[in-house]
């Protein structure tokens, strides 16, 4: 064995660095001799976490940007040539971001709405997008209640008892049962009025400004109204005017129903167009003096929040919270920089993507941001 | 230091096992001892893994789906009586399994495109549902190709040039503006069909069978008839006339066209009904005596085929292939167990997941399956 | 278009469930109307997160089983046969649970390392399995900070200027060459011992009761020791003499150490046996009264606290936190039940899996746990 | 509703791209309109999948490494200044790439341990480094079978009739037990061995050229020495001289047995020293005129060959195969970059990673690589 002295490794192994830059911050965690450091508030973790490296950080970066879009404020309306006096103002004139809020269907089914709908009751955010169970479930928890559950139960003794599973929560069928007997005469009234326009417009029917043409948007906000209730997403959305958007309304119970009523409605059809709700989401992009993405989980909702905003040439902040990744080349997965690549967020924009199932992180981000105080 | 034996260590590790049941199958790999074990041909790799455990299992019994839900015959329709002569017919005219193919928009900006419109061209499957990317991509396409980049690309420098990325791939974004040169004249021509359909049907133009209301999946026909060119799947579609759902077709480069398109047309609007699109799939759904999931993906386009198995109390084969995992609650990371929960696979049926990037498996397995012989 | 009713999918759709048995919990969150929810409280958070669903759920479960293995209480001491007062006991004197928390190298790297080391302090854990980096990282960050960066600096640039990247984390390479002047001296002085016994001991030098033979966790108390500062884990790990296991000791910056004073030491050389510290960890689970595991990450870590409490026959309580997944086969990410199958975890133990990065739920947990009060 | 066109959005949407450079390369998947499209081999699949995207990209680009490292030839060893006579060399004289190849104790679980077996058989790597399951396991199927189970099948059940669960694969007790059988009278004879070289060196047993040291490399090749099997991959690297790493030998049912030893043993005991394993795979590392890895899997065997090749700063060629992600900042998810900037992989390496699990892109690739052709 030879014990000459390896030059090579040393060198490779003792490289000297060069020195570091002054703005470079040092890790650290949280600080226990402050008595704060037990039993802590959100807003402490929250701000010890900002330097604790991985997700962490970007825990505390996503609640430093949804603090930014919520307090930007621009100029006064009034000072404003009247084709820029669009989009959001805050109570004393002043421009502020038009937030865009999505979430995933599972998101509803859990306790987490609770939080969305505390977010949307007091007029937190702009604007909605779902996907269809993400509106169903909403509605059909002032119903009936959705229960605990595992991961693990087997498939065919849950269909056996008529539970349906969503991760570890069960949703007993007889909820859908409630909710169709809820649902048929809501339906039956859009159809009787879209008929009425119908005899009024005619062959004008269709035409931009057509009373006859329900879209998902509408139809949404007609059973936040009908819901009335104050434990629901889509009560204060009608309540405080917030549009929801699910292009994929059909996908889902109402698109059970939906199909249902087809047969009883028959030669008549319900029609929910979606081309006017495309039109809605861009104009309300254009129109937002500074945008700002909060989106919980990936796929539908996740992609039209980000291509509305390439309407506007990019948000201005971005938030991504989810478990996709990017390998696989889905749009789930895609961090804010491919969005980057397309205009759907601006280069210079504030941005974030926190790796981590919504339900872990989002009630202490919204603790310590939306909900610091009462409001 | 104690030198007593640790019986109660020993107890635990030595523990006696029951005696192994005669149907258990032992693991095992690829022989190498046969001259077939080098450069392997799709058929012998996949027969290989059948037992090599993990995913390699999964992807070995996913063939072996695609194998039984193709290869299932039911009665002869002759014998049937009227009402039950539904579904797919084999060319002697025995029942057949309608196969249902989902994917996302990322697969067909991927070479599997190729792959995906290989199955379609020679009739392999009987309905397609995909994202409103996997509608328009497959289109710009043919007018202009798409090109490798890398994950790591940044974004703003992207931007500059135009270059759009979809993972590791690149999209100049003048395909997009040939895209909308060649899309126009289409909406043009489909919002003067539907205006003169209004014009026929007056106040009754939304009833189920008026000719005045586009859908999606008309819609998607249509593309596939103009695009008129054998490399893509939606020509291929359109010829054997194999539908194409896509609920939220406006989530893309369509919707932004759709979207000016609203401006160039007014007060005149081109409308795209999905009420219909839920009926149509559904009634598919019913119809079919044997049902299969093929599902490349998550999100909207996997809920979507599976909740149209429902409508008829749960498909006969299932194979999902995507990277989601279910510990966050997410549909697109479901087990198949939990669409047996809900009665969208039934209890009997022969299903797998399998956990990989669709564009690593996929080849192999349709070379394995679809693909082991020449149409 | 057939009008007809379509009752297969009807009783598919709206098939009734059984009635929801009694011990159901329901899903709900945070409560809002309560002036608690706002800045939310670490327990009062952790609190509401137990029926929000998901790994919401999951993360609260693990609280609870932490606060459950810390409570519990067997019999006093003084009563049990000699043979039986093994194991921990509390002040008074009674039986009281050993846990074994396990963690990766990076969590030293991040700020997590506060937080592990107030555990340690405060002797709330009995016994620490760490990877290699997870020791020498805790040791050079007395000698030079870490520093933030981003997961996206590309390594050339890195490597040109001697920075490490760890995820989002810099370690500056200068503060490997300030360790290797730190550790020498140590190596030095731990190879004249070990030359000393020999000279005692000679052929019986490698007897199980010789002070020549180094092992990891020997040398680890030592390195422990020899830090002598008190933001350091090893110092107190040293201080409160609860054991660190570290089988791959020389698997990092320790190693390269190793490697060079090879050189220097010839003839000589400076051996550390796995074998003592094998029996070491084995031994101190067979004498634990019950046995707790906080297992933070995957790999080596994960399996050799496993492993140990095999040889108890399982544990009664276990909590991994990690983000593996089980698809691949990987010890990293089995569930608990895996563990269970094996002896590892008893059948009836109180255990969880939370799918999260361990720092973005780490630090709320401790802070509703462990420091849910001032020790 | 305004009619004016939103240039703003036009402009973003149609915003014009840079030429398309012209080393651009099209995205393209399998041409079916070739006969060898169907039931493809491995080197066509592989070969089609290089511009197919994503996943398929990475395991084409992977094989493209594997095959630049078996096929890399340096100078003549005779024209070589005698210092420079070191590491690999062909048949006919010349440099050739020293392959460490990393596999995790699963993969021997699985089928692939044919595969892995087949390659050391052949010589195709010069070493491996394996955790402590991936030595044992290997030696245990010689004794007696793995079996296929179910990812889903209950704990307590298993544990009741001693079957192990691994992922989808079943080990039952017995075989641990038989292991026993085996191996003890092995490690009697290694103390033997050990105590005869004490008595001879006395206090100089410990020096670096003692025989008296065992090491976990020494003891893994007497191991497969001993099992005498043509089916083990241990038999093969003992026979081939072929070195196999495991620095944490303990971790797993040897270390179960080792402690048991100590029992039998005592007051003698077995020692395994770590020290000597660094120096050696350091050295080989070193002593390399180029070096190529090939990592199935994430945590130890990772870090320890990539901490190897930073003694040669950097490995030439690195190709990772593992599901692991970089968001939770674990060395097991880093890309290969954060590698470059420790100096463990060259700025200029050819490196991939395949997001991937093991088993169902190696055989295919192993079948288009070293197994293209019969050796």
């Amino acid at each position: 064995m030879a014990s000459q002295f390896p030059a090579v490794a040393t060198d490779a192994v003792l490289k000297q660095s060069d020195p570091v830059p002054e703005d470079f911050e040092e890790v650290k965690g949280i600080d226990y001799s402050k008595d704060s450091a037990y039993n802590m508030t959100a807003v402490d973790l929250i701000s010890s976490m900002k330097n604790m490296g991985f997700q962490a950080s970007s825990v505390s970066k996503a609640c430093d940007i949804i603090n930014q879009m919520r307090s930007w404020r621009g100029k006064k309306k009034s000072e404003l040539p009247e084709h820029e006096q669009t989009g959001e103002f805050d109570d004393e004139g002043y421009q502020k971001t038009t937030i865009f809020l999505g979430y995933t269907s599972n998101l509803i089914s859990s306790g987490l709405r609770d939080t969305l709908r505390f977010l949307v009751q007091h007029k937190m955010v702009s604007a909605i997008v779902a996907s269809a169970g993400g509106i169903e479930e909403d509605l059909i928890k002032v119903l009936a209640p959705t229960y605990m559950g595992e991961f693990s139960l087997p498939g065919k003794g849950l269909r056996d008892k008529g539970m349906n599973r969503i991760g570890n929560l069960l949703v007993p069928n007889d909820n859908y049962c409630k909710f169709e007997e809820w649902i048929v005469p809501v339906l039956d009234k859009c159809l009787e009025e879209q008929e009425a326009a119908m005899a009024e417009a005619g062959s004008n029917g269709l035409n931009a400004d057509s009373a006859a043409v329900w879209t998902p948007s509408k139809l949404i906000d007609r059973l936040g109204k009908e819901i009335n209730d104050e434990s629901s997403v889509l009560y204060w959305a009608h309540k405080n005017q917030i549009p929801v958007f699910c292009p994929a309304l059909t996908d889902g119970s109402i698109g059970d129903m939906l199909f249902f009523h087809t047969f009883k409605a028959s030669p008549q059809q319900l029609r929910l167009d979606i081309v006017a709700d495309i039109r809605k989401i861009n104009s309300m992009s254009m129109a937002a003096s500074h945008a700002g993405m909060i989106i919980l989980g990936g796929g539908l909702i996740k992609h039209h929040i980000c291509n509305a905003c390439l309407m506007r040439n990019g948000a201005d902040y971005a938030v991504y919270i989810n478990t996709g990744q990017e390998f696989d080349g889905s749009d789930a997965g895609a961090r804010p920089d491919e969005a980057v690549s397309w205009g759907k967020i601006k280069a210079d924009a504030h941005s974030v993507k926190v790796y981590a199932d919504v339900s872990v992180v989002f009630p202490l981000m919204v603790a310590a941001t939306f909900a610091a105080t009462k409001p």
